[in-house]
């Protein structure tokens, strides 16, 4: 028996990703398609405009589409709505006691609300206690660039702590969401500007990384600068990072840290999680989106060329998949560790 | 009369941008296409895999293609060598008298050989003088990426300093030369690496922004920390850049003096000066290499997204187009400054 | 004292290449802009989406965009507005006497409206004569893939004719206008379907070559079948086009035919007119859209590979600037055309 | 225990399909991988430029390459050989007794070689008796684009008969091999000619779809007229087919054809058969590359829009992934067809 799960904004390019990743999910099942007004009533097919490189999976193609409002049969809900309408449909979920994972931002600050990476602060689902919806509840994941930094630093954070963090990064255009990027504004181009990535790349981490004490979130001091790029690649982010560390390392320290970081989901063994959250590559060109985003499932991050920096101690590249580990396949690791922890109840 | 001129590495991506450019120069007229042995006795449209925006001019089509030893009829050479070849036939060419205008890595950092931009240090010309090849000379101009960012901070160096500079760049095609990256490697993607790309930015600009003392070059004093990545942009390096100031500047200084920065090509009108040397944009999203390239014939450098950075004083953008501002064209216009200076004898 | 003119659709991907070709132009200058209402009242600057390849001109860039009623301080305007709503602007237009060029569909069959091609039917201006909006009148260009495919075939059908052609058609993206076509639609990818566009091409070319037969268009007695795909090129569309002709033909001869075809805009020199109205490349991988579509400002049309077909008679490739050749510049010399021949009166 | 094979062109485009295909094959095992003097001695992953979309897989990477001599610790090889080299190597491996799966085109044409699709003429592999390589042979597939093209028409071949077929293709860019074609060639752009492309499209399909007779193919008698395009697709070829039929035929009765369609390779349930190996889109803008290439692990063919057509009875799109089903995939399929027919003997 699998437990039956929702998925709304199920027409959006976040949407399309939660279906593809939750087709064969040996223990969720979708039953629930939720998207707005224009699409309501229609076959999911029709009421798409379908993008992944895969077609529509058989069983999804001919669900017929609902509106975005409490009654679907189910517990769980996976959103990836736009921020514009998230927030308000979201908390009516919650309080009518859905267990909702969220891909949007709305949320993400909110005190009681774990802005959560399994693999990083699966212990910062406590916060949970705190909310006040019932046997609902909100969980967020962050922003498609914070999560493949954030995974790539976790091991040094650990190990050496960062005390400055530059980071530049050439963003994928699956992140900008479908239609998004106009073919005409994007090939033989780089667009040197996205709209309040950079604020979310500065925050965010600060919260994931930081410890809960007294049933709150302690910041980690840690300051970040960002630039971010829309480039012409389809799916998988490019982070150019450079780190002051508070204390030193050797070069082989933190690739051995790397290649040694594993956390509960790889021992839990959750269905999602990948096989080593973190590769490291020798080859100079090494990582690229094209060729590695989609190892282990696009559930890795992909770290290249570390090498002394002149101005910080350290740059190198970070690689993921924005929509799978960037987005929808987090939210989906995210419910798999709840269900573990028993904050989603089995069947 | 026109001053007769050869192009060295006439079929390469390089010369294929001189010839562009130098088709109706009021002062130059191209009497010599040079090339290695693949290429020579035959015509330049059956040598050439062209690949320009606009077709082979019809007076150069015809032309014979000669190999790269001097003879030539002309006592100015412009070379787009591969550096594998480059120095050793530039310097054959000097020490036949002829006056070498490098697009070439090998002989920059000669100490007495300038590596000019017109508008930021035509006074090095004068380490010409310490060369010991009679009439003949070379004159190099430097690194694409190197010469839109020293632009960029000529202006904040003049007033403010600079101690500190990081810079990740998005570069693109053309810059790799020809047939340079395979499509396969670059659609849909991002190469994370360009090699010693790195180093030549991180150490170009202290010669080139030195000053002349006792008739040689004293570096700059300052750090640079570079990261280099390969686009799918057909022509236009984009370069995301930090800086921390040695004094003190508001923002509005910064941009007077981006839009104020003026030079002595522009006083000297030169034929391939840009009417402004940099270009600020106000529109969160400009520059973009597509759109601004080609802005005064695209020899202009454009810059926006001036904000502050939490850990360096400022970040912007830096966007150039590679292969005119950035190499054929910055050896023109230095060309063109050594003719009125005197370094090139008028017909 | 130039004609003031004024554009209907001004921030659109038509509308952005009218004002693009007439900024300069020696006898129109743009005194008015209109756009929808989400438009009116803005500056042009912050109104447009502006995505070609030079700057918004700065003369245009602070024009204030007004809406599109009568009233406009001019008495010709170039219409680049969408299909939906440009049947009766333009007709509000000519009844309130303004001269209207045309872009859109939905005037082109109108008995008594020219379709227009300078260089194939400018006799076709009688038909003004019959319209009934007073001194105003409505003129239309061909859709963008018509123009180039006829202006290839003219030649042709006058020395041989054509009995059956087959046309595949691999159009660029800025023929479906802005935002167009989604980056995550196109980037590695075709699409082999472009709404109406087949219709348009087996039908328009026509009405175009058709004769004047007691003051209306006699439609040219030819088969067309066409296949129309979308590809990931910016500007020009190539085709890939086989005919069947009535009188047999050698190579050379029709190659001839293309080399002399020239027509009356060339002998008037009208200043958008090409130098040739078709080039044809000998060169087994000629013409390109990236190499050839700006050839005489992009008003030219390329051909290439002509070569015997076992199934027709023979096949050929076309490739033409779809939004110069094929659209904004079509109308701008069709205007010329008109004013040359006293259609629109001089000032 | 699988059976032991060889690569011989380890590190090319195919090469690498090959290798990315057979790991974890049910029946074959990779031990030996060939490759040109340049590669010889190194491990495969220091040899090789990889750009398949997943790593080299692990095994592989450590081997040691070898050079193209017979010699291999194995009885079958597969060949993506260049055919500047493919000829002469082919043979003599087939002398010495290894049974040959060729992707190259030198052999293509041997009365004694059968040019193979299993779901199309399996019967011709009886021409191996007529080879004269004691246990060897050499058995090939056709050209890419030959492939699904052949693929989508044999359904109606058997049914209807066609007497005209017009095919203009848009091919992916893993066709030309790696490195292939340069970024700068063809990002924003159409080369509308492929050398001999054309050539193997007009005559590959009436060997295949020739009936043996007397030990020997008799062709079939159609004809074709091919027109091919590079395009910037990294995998997957798009094909627009015009066909004329022997038969009359009326929409429903084709469609139902291809729907229907089966062979042999599906009854036999050969591990690399596609579940069907044609589907039939209703969507208007379907089949494309990039959605649809992937289908059945990439071994079907796709084929949508079919409409009558003016000149012809019928036109259509195909699409197939053309290193797959076009290269790889088929050489893998033709063995996995020999093995159970007894012409590779089981371990």
């Amino acid at each position: 028996m699998k437990i039956p799960v929702g998925i709304l904004g199920a027409t959006g390019s976040v949407g399309q990703k939660f279906i593809q990743l939750l087709t064969n999910h040996p223990w969720f099942e979708i039953t629930f398609l939720g998207a707005s007004e224009r699409s309501t009533g229609k076959t999911y097919k029709n009421a798409v405009n379908w993008f992944m490189t895969e077609p529509v999976p058989k069983q999804i193609a001919e669900m017929t589409v609902g509106n975005c409002t409490p009654g679907a049969d189910c517990r769980v809900v996976f959103s990836g709505l736009d921020a514009g309408v998230a927030g308000e449909i979201e908390e009516n979920f919650a309080r009518a006691e859905y267990i909702v994972l969220s891909n949007s931002r709305n949320h993400r600050f909110d005190p009681d609300v774990p802005l959560l990476i399994p693999e990083v602060n699966a212990d910062h689902l406590e916060l949970i206690n705190r909310q006040t919806y019932g046997k609902g509840c909100i969980v967020t994941n962050p922003n498609c660039s914070t999560i493949g930094l954030v995974m790539a630093i976790k091991p040094m954070i650990d190990l050496f702590g960062i005390e400055l963090l530059n980071v530049v990064t050439l963003q994928a255009l699956s992140g900008a969401g479908y239609p998004g990027v106009a073919s005409l504004d994007i090939i033989d181009n780089i667009v040197p500007y996205i709209g309040s990535e950079e604020e979310k790349i500065e925050t965010e981490p600060l919260k994931i990384l930081g410890r809960i004490e007294n049933g709150s979130v302690k910041m980690l001091e840690m300051t970040i600068s960002a630039q971010c790029n829309r480039v012409a690649v389809l799916d998988g982010h490019t982070e150019c990072v450079s780190v002051k560390l508070k204390q030193p390392a050797i070069e082989t320290e933190i690739i051995t840290a790397w290649q040694e970081f594993t956390a509960l989901p790889q021992k839990l063994n959750l269905p999602t999680a990948p096989k080593h959250p973190v590769y490291y590559y020798e080859q100079d060109n090494y990582p690229q989106p094209k060729l590695h985003r989609n190892v282990d499932k696009g559930m890795a991050v992909h770290v290249g060329r570390l090498r002394k920096d002149p101005i910080f101690d350290y740059k190198f590249i970070v690689i993921s998949h924005n929509t799978v580990r960037g987005a929808a396949g987090c939210a989906i690791l995210n419910a798999e560790m709840m269900l573990k922890k028993g904050y989603i109840p089995s069947c």
